[in-house]
């Protein structure tokens, strides 16, 4: 079995949640129970392992977990990665056991790799805002959650804050609250807190003012995918600060392990931006409130009220500064550099 | 006595306020029970009015009203209006009744000349529509709310949409919720609802995704106070729209009464911008939610997190494509143009 930090439930309550087939792992991805792209990869393969260790079909299991959300590339990487190793130990082997056994160490090797990846990233990031803020005293401004939560290891963007805060170069994490699910209030402000940052939450509408103030040194976000030209999906709202980093001259940083860059998806154009349900938007949700809507939640639109709700937006490579990978950093962020860091991964990985 | 919609319970529920005095007049101005610039103008005259009705000290009144909320000018011109009727009159007759008849008549002037001054923006806005963008079917995006609520007719940015709307000329309004308080989700989608306009809810993060695709013709908004160089001040989010909308050569139009100019603040970053309290970013408040946190609302991030609150933002005239009064449109907006439209407006409440 599975054993997860139910994500829904931060920061009122820290619940597990156990899931003992795929079926509960692949809702428990839909519901956003786990979310955030680099912990999707990691879950996902200890998916495909637990079908293998409970005798259930892998194949089928692997589709199921694979396209529980379509956006966050890791997923499939994570799934496709574990059903490999499964089926090579059974082709070579013919044995079931040894075949679960072989999904598992894959799954165990993706964890382990992600932490290192994320310790990676947290050092090549710092470097980068040393060398374009070399006075330090770092103001950072973050979207979403990207920490120890969505990661095996501290995390993509919020690990480079917090390598900023042990080296004391970190004046204040700026933290948009992330509507419509709120995963900045309710996750990176939990995370914040734990690690005894200088952090202060603001809603998504009050960043122009803080850019406008000069109060934010640089904009630090994951991403769930990227392009192979450079194009960056992520949370939605992440675009709206790209445009708002370039007027005020701001680098605009993304943090992804070289698993995040999918060769396979040319440009921004074509990637599959998840549509979610209009009720995270038309109710809210929150820790503990009592269920009241059709979502859920408690209604705070007329009823009928038809939403937009795209769950990520695109933000195309010409407004991203630098792209940070455990390989390290790419600025400008062009299709040849991305390839030669995605070969330079590759070679890195078979060596 | 003044009976207000209490605006806080909206939509779930249609509530009058009565407030028989000025000091809970100030308290519903604060708690934004009765909210947006041109009805706190009216409000903030008939609690003149009240005041001198009821026997009160009309000047401590005038004062207490006035410094409810900062940033709206029109509260300050409506209360002025009717003190200065109140003093006249006094001076003139020697009588309080009297006194306080010209302070109602005042309020009620005020209230008129406000419906008045919502038909003709409407037909100023949608003419300027027109002319930017001949072949119709315009699709505009807005944010907070504008409509009947915060007027004495039916509003400001909002009333040039429905003035499109009845000519058949709105293909859909988009709303923002408008966080923190979700304004446009309560407000404006009811009233767009109760108009029967082909309207979506969209989180303020989503707005960027709208422009990238092309979905977003016009953005109109209304303003809180527009500074003698054309800074407009708004409900925060709106700088950030005035910046995409410019990125994507989107016109964004401010649509107020000439009563929103104050020739008494020079430029942005002499409008003072109200600072409100960390929970409404901390915890959610919505109708009918029970209250457990200390704002009265329930916490969405860890206890002690601080937040940061402004209720609004500063847009600088180069970013804003024309001001719309009762008196016309301001485009290119200078500081000359300005001045002309407000001493045109003197004369013609002279004349």
């Amino acid at each position: 079995m599975l054993v997860l930090l139910d994500q829904t439930r931060l920061p009122a309550e820290e619940v597990e949640l156990v899931c003992t087939d795929a079926p509960a792992l692949v809702e428990a991805i839909r519901s956003l129970a786990v979310r955030g792209a680099p912990v999707l990869g990691i879950a996902g393969a200890y998916g495909v392992a637990l079908a293998a260790v409970r005798g259930f079909d892998v194949a089928d299991a692997a589709r199921a977990l694979e396209s529980a959300r379509p956006t966050a590339v890791n997923l499939s990487v994570g799934v496709r990665r574990a059903e490999a190793a499964h089926q090579a130990a059974l082709a070579k082997t013919g044995d079931a056991t040894e075949a679960a056994a072989a999904a598992l160490a894959a799954a165990r090797s993706l964890h382990r790799q992600d932490a290192e990846a994320s310790a990676r990233m947290a050092a090549h990031g710092l470097a980068l805002l040393d060398e374009l803020m070399p006075g330090g005293g770092h103001r950072i401004l973050t979207h979403c959650n990207t920490g120890s939560l969505v990661s095996g290891g501290e995390g993509t963007a919020f690990a480079v804050a917090l390598a900023a805060h042990r080296e004391g170069r970190l004046r204040r994490l700026w933290v948009d609250e992330t509507r419509p699910l709120l995963q900045g209030a309710r996750l990176t402000a939990y995370e914040a807190a734990r690690s005894g940052m200088a952090y202060t939450l603001l809603t998504d509408n009050a960043a122009g003012s803080l850019f406008a103030a000069g109060e934010v040194d640089a904009v630090l976000i994951g991403a769930d995918r990227i392009a192979a030209d450079g194009s960056v999906a992520n949370k939605v709202g992440s675009y709206p600060l790209a445009v708002l980093a370039r007027y005020h001259h701001v680098p605009f940083i993304v943090v992804a392990p070289v698993t995040t860059v999918d060769p396979d998806t040319p440009d921004g154009a074509s990637i599959e931006v998840e549509q979610r349900p209009g009720f995270e938007v038309t109710e809210v949700t929150a820790p503990q409130v009592p269920v009241t809507g059709a979502g859920g939640g408690i209604p705070v639109a007329p009823l009928g009220t038809q939403a937009y709700n795209p769950a990520f937006d695109v933000t195309p490579p010409e407004l991203v500064t630098a792209i940070v990978t455990e390989e390290g950093a790419v600025s400008p962020v062009t299709a040849e550099a991305l390839a030669e860091l995605c070969a330079r991964s590759r070679q890195v990985t078979i060596s």
